[in-house]
């Protein structure tokens, strides 16, 4: 069998400007970058006006497990799919981190026959977005200490500046430092961390802004520190939003790449999915949306944690409005959501795979909580039994939730035909009716706890005595009326990845609650968050080189 | 009068393309970036292995001053110049670094009719060069500290890291940190210094490699750390050198832009000029070599400092053999070095002229020690009167060189012809004989003294109980049969920047002896030297703007 990157090498990729062309993307409106990635300029925006958008189906998944679920794989898959069916369909999608790939493996988007490619530029520098976001923050963060250095007349704390440095790289060594030693000329000296690029609330911002004035004047309002007198100190006072969204000007515009069977993909911001919201940026979304009559796009995580942020972020500040949501599962991840250990997954177990199916039971219900239909997506394994699948269409069908099997992984856009169609069929019966779960105006705990009811399936909130803190702190400064942004786990319904299923009577520990007022949300913190990763014992690095005739090896 | 940003945004640019097929580069070897940038493919080399070299012109400068000379106005404009006499010409110039854009002033390539353009790309991120330098640096730094993390097999001493990580900001807080700290999971604590990403090894690397095997092999000779048995470790003990060339494999590739008057223009790589050789890439001097009759290049600094590191270092390991060296100067410049402050300079003042010559002549003299004929071009001021323009002139027949007045700023290549019939004319002549000054198996200070002596025109050299120590340990790792890059303040021929003209009877002391085994070169540091600026009062960062349109100010 062929692995995915000997796939991706054999793809037959089209030009850029072809695949643009046949997407409706005017020349002038695209900037090459090489012959097979593009960016696409906002201007489109503005020729297409009046041209009506296409439907938008969210892909997100059931909680995770180590057996594998495949959501990008059926992201791509299911746009390849219903171009096949004859529905005109672009892909919107995240763009990797540079970072990981040194570390434990590639970050390709997709596997088998449903990739995005080409994948050895979109894993390294690509075009360049990831670089122009860390370059932002790095400005931002030498903009304040310049300011303390020469004077400090906004009365900056020095304990308090709560705006990070970050770099695109995996290094525990940057997670805690101190800078500004030596001599006067150096600065002040204080305690500082290093965050992976991805973590930078300027990506979170630039995923979240409507236009390129839309950014700046978020950028303007992120809290970078706070005075000794405790109030909010905004990177506007520094007078840097301008140079931080000169700085973002190309990162701002989608870029546009194809998959394997020339679908147009646009793969356009990444940001954490805990710390931030975790979905490709608006722009691209939209773009998709304008292009085709089907825009697909993913989020992060699993549906309680992912499509919750997309549902109850994204798509608030896009005005985005879902018209259905694919969840995505295997047979052999529900039995391990019913107890089952990774080693016996190979076994059929019926019994088990009834008793993980309340995992994707409380998703679905979930995702019709946000006045959405939901279609099930189970990627097939060769392991499946007959039984199984027997037992889980009929699950589905006492859910009154479509299922549909799907084979992209091994056939392309072609094995995901049945999901394309059974999407195209829920999205003509025309029930969507999207409304977000919380309003803004209510209170941070109001909220979380909606959250945790509602979403999670959980008892109570708890709130730490340094979260209640901050939230007082929030609400005094007036910065509490943004959408939450959960961090938790995202391999239970819980705050504990070891419980699987669907759990009940729990409660949920906020430990922490932080604003990201130029993102736009309030990051709730209910475990440790780990914002720089480190790398293994023996790094991918090692094992990547390139040749003379320019072959590379062992970047996947 | 127009600003150098008024006149580059009002170019007649040519689409790159259009550029690269008058050039004779072949559309397959194109890689565009938008429509005015791309980078040229390596692959060109093989194509054009039988053609002829045109010919090479080094434009280099008396020391600088503050009355301003124009090197990089006067290559630009020579270029122009020649295309304009119908010798067909291409012009290899350093890229700028990002971070200095936010400081005191954007790093424009050129001035007034003489530019480079498309300027507001070429500083900010051009064509991601910067950041794939930056990211191979880091990854390099994060492999050192994995491994001591992961075990330290090498036994590398964490008190002899000499590695450093780099950021393309200029950012004080920066130049001395403590990394490492918090639990176990971060790592051994240690010090640590950042710099700005242009005084990267990798860079400097990066400029004197012939080819990406080339590159690769001197990466993993980078001496990165000492084991606590002082032996040196290398980047390829760590087995990054492939991940190393792998990030860096479009960086290789030479950026075609273009001048106000469409002559194409390679911009790539700008190492430091103090800590490293400061010149642009050999790849781009080869390929402005293959294209074109005249290949019109320059090196950082005045001619003691950066011709002699070109000339010396670059064309040693690149195989170039410059035919002719032109000396940039002004009459104001000049009557400073014969002792005129800055604010009497609009005055006559021959006697002034007369005295300073000596700077000019003793450039003249040194390039003629390698075996190279000299043009002087004087950027023509407003304020120079002909009794000024008259001595010069009988001074110049007196040393027996060419000398042309240059009115470029003003006119562009139309006020270039007398310099480029004058280039034309000795360069026809074919009285160049490149020979290096010193032999590399030389002991390191063998080669110093030869530098201090012929070039500077000092006495001698001291070196302080430090350096001699480094040199000691370099001869017993045998690292000492390397070209010397030296590193002293660019206004004197002394290691006094105060003292101007051409001083005699002075020392030189070399404070510090350190290896750059990768680059190729051992550096000799003769001052204190800056590798990491910071941001003034007011940075330039605060006057900069996009608007809605994609206007935008204050960059330059």
């Amino acid at each position: 069998m062929l692995t995915d990157i000997q796939i991706a090498q054999q793809a037959k990729m089209k030009y850029i400007s072809e695949i643009a062309e046949e997407a409706g993307i005017n020349s002038d409106e695209l900037e090459m970058y090489g012959h097979y990635k593009a960016k696409v300029s906002l201007d489109l925006f503005d020729r297409l006006e009046k041209q009506e958008n296409g439907k938008l189906i969210l892909v997100t998944a059931i909680n995770p497990t180590p057996a594998g679920e495949g959501k990008s794989t059926t992201t791509v898959g299911l746009g390849q799919a219903l171009n096949q069916i004859g529905k005109k369909t672009a892909i919107a999608l995240r763009e990797p981190s540079l970072g990981p790939v040194f570390g434990v493996k590639g970050g390709a988007a997709g596997g088998g026959q449903a990739q995005v490619v080409p994948m050895e530029d979109i894993n390294l520098h690509f075009t360049g977005d990831m670089h122009a976001i860390t370059t932002a923050n790095n400005l931002l963060s030498a903009a304040i200490d310049n300011h303390i250095h020469q004077g400090n007349t906004l009365d900056i704390d020095t304990r308090q500046i709560v705006w990070k440095r970050v770099m695109d790289m995996n290094d525990r060594a940057l997670r805690e430092v101190t800078v500004g030693l030596g001599p006067k000329g150096n600065g002040f000296t204080r305690q500082d961390s290093f965050m992976i690029s991805v973590a930078s609330e300027v990506m979170a911002t630039l995923c979240l802004a409507n236009s390129l004035a839309d950014l700046k004047e978020r950028l303007g309002n992120i809290v970078v520190a706070y005075t000794r007198k405790n109030q909010p100190v905004l990177a506007k006072e520094l007078n840097i939003q301008g140079a931080l969204a000169l700085v973002l000007k190309d990162a701002m515009k989608p870029n546009l790449v194809q998959t394997l069977e020339n679908t147009p993909a646009f793969i356009h911001g990444g940001p954490f999915a805990n710390i931030a919201h975790g979905c490709n940026s608006i722009m691209a979304t939209k773009m998709a949306l304008k292009l085709g009559d089907y825009a697909v796009t993913e989020a992060g995580f699993g549906a309680d944690l992912g499509a919750e942020k997309f549902l109850d972020i994204k798509c608030r500040y896009g005005g985005l409005k879902p018209d259905a949501v694919v969840i995505v599962g295997t047979i052999r991840a529900l039995k391990m959501h019913g107890g089952v250990d990774k080693k016996s997954l190979e076994a059929e177990n019926v019994d088990a795979l009834k008793k993980g199916f309340v995992n994707l039971k409380k998703q679905v219900e979930n995702i019709r909580k946000f006045g959405l239909p939901a279609v099930v997506a189970m990627n097939r394994f060769p392991t499946d039994t007959e039984e199984e699948i027997k037992a889980l269409r009929a699950l589905c069908e006492d859910l009154g939730v479509d299922v549909a099997l799907s084979e992209v992984f091994t056939k392309g856009g072609e094995g995901g035909i049945e999901l394309a169609e059974k999407v195209v069929g829920i999205v003509e019966k025309g029930e969507a009716d999207y409304k977000p779960l919380y309003e803004v105006e209510k209170s941070i705990p109001e909220k979380v706890e909606t959250i945790v009811k509602e979403i999670y399936g959980g008892d109570n909130v708890v709130f730490t005595g340094k979260a209640e803190k901050q939230i007082q702190k929030l609400e005094e400064i007036g910065l509490d009326k943004l959408p939450i942004c959960m961090a938790k786990t995202q391999y239970s319904l819980t705050d504990d990845p070891t419980l699987l299923g669907a759990p009940e009577g729990f409660d949920i520990t906020v430990r922490e609650v932080n604003v990201s007022a130029g993102a736009g949300f309030i990051v709730c913190l209910t475990g440790d968050v780990m914002t720089m990763p480190g790398l293994p014992k023996v790094p991918s690095a090692e094992r990547m080189d390139i040749d003379e005739e320019g072959t590379i090896t062992g970047l996947f």
